[in-house]
């Protein structure tokens, strides 16, 4: 099994914060995440100075594409990001559109997607999913839970590099404990701790503890 | 039967480009739309500039959000949005998040929604939905026809205000003669005619010939 990847999305609502957050922490993650809100707000600045500070790292620029895929995917490539998101309700031209402007794609699972959708994605050449705790659903009371874990079991089985996110913190990464996954992807775990670096460091040991060097 | 709207989608990439087209016709159309590649693209500045120009006009924000319904439309609507869209797979309590920061919510309808999911929409107070001819859909080859048209139909009976968008002309139009829709939404079908003011002036005019004053 390898060891999952620590990502760090983020999702501020202005640049200069999410600056100062990612120049600390962003050499202890290994993916940095331009987050939906970020991007909304600050266009694609926001991805064009994290790629300047971090010429090496993994970028994804959450845009939760759902239509214009090649324009959207064009652009953020343009800007530096190497991965990009697309809504799991994007119909399969978007997604194959997008497909051939960046290195990879993510499809963002929310709602009501169905696995049969899921092959479809997988047929036309999309290896990477994103499992979610909607951050709205959390607000309203809801949790991770078996019903989670099986379906994150079935999209790996079926080939899929899932990454998990929502609600995360570091105890809740032994949830997933004998199970592959990918990548896993945190905000305000990192951001919104005390002390970034430590909550940073405190993610990564904890999965090199579960799942090895 | 009321006339429809007239709405301009601003899919630029580039602000000051949309900025040179919709001061030329702002004033023709009713609601002026931030698009989503122009959101990306520019962040907030697309908004609040636009607003700056129309302080009267109807301004919907195209975020398609998915997620952080509240985050995302406080910040449009900081920004100066009247209205947001939601993406049809986000969850209801994305949707009601989102609903409490902006004047009204719009779905976009993408993939398989169902009459089902839009029961819930209205349940939660959304008045508007947007049938979609996705641009990758229609680049693909797909167009308009009579199973698009009983759907917003469907959905107008439902008591939606139904705008509809993607890949209408002047001509296209006549499509949907008898029917009420709320409001008509083009992009490239004015910005990208060699006379955008005389094109948003056909729009205008057809609707008019076909609906009344």
């Amino acid at each position: 099994m390898t060891r999952p990847n620590l990502q760090i999305a983020l999702d501020h609502n202005d640049l200069a914060f999410a600056l100062a957050d990612v120049v600390k922490v962003g050499e202890i993650v290994d993916i940095l995440e331009i987050g939906t809100i970020l991007c909304l707000q600050e266009g694609h600045q926001a991805i064009s100075c994290i790629r300047s500070i971090f010429p090496n790292k993994k970028i994804v620029a959450d845009t939760k594409c759902a239509d214009a895929g090649g324009t959207v995917a064009k652009n953020v490539a343009d800007a530096g990001a190497d991965w990009m998101t697309v809504i799991c309700c994007a119909t399969i031209p978007t997604m194959e559109a997008a497909k051939k402007e960046v290195e990879e794609l993510q499809v963002e699972l929310y709602g009501d997607w169905t696995f049969e959708q899921a092959e479809s994605w997988k047929s036309i050449g999309i290896k990477q999913a994103i499992y979610h705790q909607s951050r709205d659903a959390l607000l309203s009371g809801e949790t991770w839970g078996e019903k989670d874990l099986t379906k994150v079991k079935k999209l790996i089985e079926m080939g899929f590099n899932v990454s998990v996110t929502g609600g995360l913190d570091v105890s809740t990464l032994q949830l997933f404990e004998g199970i592959d996954v990918y990548t896993f992807i945190t905000g305000r775990g990192i951001t919104a701790a005390k002390n970034p670096v430590q909550a940073a460091n405190d993610f990564k040991n904890e999965i090199i503890r579960i799942w090895g060097e």
